[in-house]
């Protein structure tokens, strides 16, 4: 049996992609043991591919007020509401790792109300999932209760803006059919030894 | 640290429940080696506990022109609409285990149009999602399109009473705010060898 | 002309039920003067009718907290929201009874907050509807509200499992195409002399 | 025990009002037998309350493509949807008066889809409701859809403002606390002798 | 090239208009310079027209705790969320012009709350698009919170009946296919030398 | 009088910029006359400036099955939904001068069905309408309808990606307060002499 699809647009071999694309991608799989789909399905189209990354590692590869567990936890509750399979399978995996928890990234992407996460970042989600559902209805209050909880300005744009930059891979997930890779279903839920 | 609380309200000790109670449960925990957390939750109230699960018994522990794989589909993916955690988490394994399938739980409980199951399975979620959402639109045309599928009209009742079930089952989860246990997120992940 | 039908599915007679259920129907018309569809249309699944019933008298042939009248005001409301006409037109009948107010059910079924009712019962409803609506939203604000307006857990678990328990009926109901006994329209509305 | 309020707002003496529209009032009761407190509440503003019932009477009280009771039809559909108690009740009345049938009035008000009407009558509706809720979105495959019904442009006109007239009517009833009535509630419901 | 449609329905040519229509149709031209196509697709029924330009006016064209500019700045946010081209287009103008600023209309037409208005003026539209959207839910609290901002009652009807009379005229502009006329989207953009 | 805000968050300074990014906002001054605010906003993040701007530019500045106009309309009748007042102003100014047409942003932003554009250019909308807010709906008919009217693989993969990038920009602008310049209000409303 053929593999499955990945995308419902063609996908490029990396023979063929440019240079700093491939590059890009070996580097990946040197890292991870595996090449996650979305290298693949956004390398069909190369000016999009880059800024996409550029974008992504701007906001999720940095220090500062949030953690890395608690960014991908961003992307975990927002992906969920946009029923997104592959940024809720792809980034849960990601949150299980950098959480160091097997249990928290499926009670987010289900009810994150309920999750084994502390008051802080629930008031955190609560304004994600308000920027992923209703950005136009944001207002000072939201920044008052954020503020409340710790959070400073630089860190509300943090949120914000990966909630937004989702939005983005959501929408692009779920046209393209992008397909999560099988490897990340089981990564960060047994403890290395 | 003390263990999470698995409900909101009291949760009764097992020698403090009525027999026939404590006897299902100590049924349960011998088959499958632990006790599903709804068993415990649900024994706060018995003649509802015994209603609960004489219903779901004769729902999901039957035979028909839906496999028991299926009637598990039909719960994971109303029960991720309504972002019931303990439904999916629970339900999900159930699935894994009797698909002998460790993905497609995950994929069904995010976005079943984009899961891994025939088109005959996406028309029988898309009828499940519909009775879950918006049943007072359920139409002639929604019995022909199944028709059309190869489901009878009792395979309909059976879509249809599944998805009504779980609208039950959702609720109570949520207001008690019931937890998965721990077991259920790795069960049916990795093939018995 | 032929009396319309009252299912989508086979109706079963009185003779072909097993005896424990004949039993259960010729009880009611002894007591009402006639049978409610709910009872023959439910018949054409025996277990699903022992539960279904079993379930239903656990929740609202109890005392407690609440007023037999108040549990029959959370199915008027929740029904009327999921526009279920077997669940409104039947239970409406019944609350006009046991409310013994001939005005109260067409209020709650169209706009509860404008009900004759009191802040008390508004409260009750609130939450009610949220259960039937949304209530993967449910929080410990609800149940501050709640206590606020003198309920205890035991009556919250009430007021949730009648709105989930008719989110089960009301979905049934609407799949099966129940249809309401003419009898339903009027019970209620002329005070006995 | 003194009387419910009928409004939020002052509701003046029949001495105090304009003297074409206490007339209009006292015609009413004459014909009536009360006077429905619509005309009471508007009358707090004389010209708003010409502007209503002129407009009111040129689409309810003429002949046409639609009889009286289909137009009554339309008004308790949508008024149902939008949760005017007002309307739903007095309205209600009215339907079951001019269709001579005890039932469809609240079998519309709850789910028309249901409803013992015909075919073309849920075409009509179907219609109706998608003015009320979102009239954006009505596009030349309606009119077709109508026209094969039977339905004319004129009829279509007349569907179209009484779904739009209601949309008013049940927004200003909805926030003035408008009062039905008790009289409406058993209109109808018995044939005269 | 033809003039594109501006009804679905046939527009009467003036002398074919009963005489007190035409009248009005030409004084509203003498005056503004065009004829605004709301008056010649209204006309096509005169007695809805007379009701309409009497509601409108009654509401529109008088004095009162509300500024004329306030009173067009509920059409247009509210028609905005109606998606009602003609009502936010035409009013939109009328709104520059009595608001002699040339950006606060296409602000509040697609979101209110970051418009160069004053906080009295955002709670002012709170209102409008709640009763626009969902009056059902009307209440005391809402009445406090304009009060709060200096409203009184008569001022509160006003935003409501605006509100409603909207919903009914952004229906019957959506269903007719009402085009606006070009005239108004340059009105009140530039300033009068 | 201070000017007003365009931002929730710190604006730097044009010399406090990293060289590239100084020089990108000279060069849209020289060519625009003005320097669109979500240049200035975005500034005060220089990463996310620079994929922000790539991203859009490889989306709106190319050749291909879309016009230039085309993309902008796409990107107007997204944003109106998404009640973005930034983007709606600022692309509404870029697609009257792109498509030489007064009237067609003002139409597209409040109702694009109603909009003076091709049967092709309704069915691109309904389209990118339905990536921006049901992306996980996609389907093979929504492909198959779009290539009915003419559209390939990669004009879909422009329609979505455009969609999706404003989902994000929507929401970035949201949160910020972005403020539109004035200057985009009256952009390409009077044809050039």
């Amino acid at each position: 049996m053929s593999a499955p699809a990945i995308s419902r647009f063609p996908v490029p071999a990396l023979k063929e992609m440019p240079d700093d694309i491939r590059a890009k991608i070996l580097a990946v799989q040197e890292k991870s043991g595996f090449v996650p789909n979305v290298f693949l399905v956004l390398a069909h189209r190369p000016d999009e591919f880059r800024a996409f990354f550029a974008y992504h590692d701007a906001l999720m590869e940095k220090d500062g007020g949030l953690t890395k567990a608690e960014r991908e936890m961003i992307v975990v509750a927002t992906s969920g509401l946009n029923q997104c399979q592959y940024c809720v399978v792809a980034h849960g995996a990601i949150l299980r790792i950098r959480a160091k928890s097997p249990l928290v990234a499926d009670q987010i992407a289900i009810n994150y109300r309920k999750a084994d996460i502390t008051a802080r970042q629930k008031a955190m989600l609560d304004f994600a999932v308000k920027v992923s559902a209703s950005a136009h209805t944001a207002s000072d209050e939201d920044f008052s209760a954020l503020r409340g909880h710790g959070f400073n300005d630089e860190d509300i744009w943090d949120i914000a803006a990966i909630a937004a930059f989702f939005a983005l891979s959501n929408r692009m997930a779920n046209v393209t059919n992008m397909r999560p890779n099988d490897e990340f279903y089981m990564l960060g839920r047994v403890p290395k030894a």
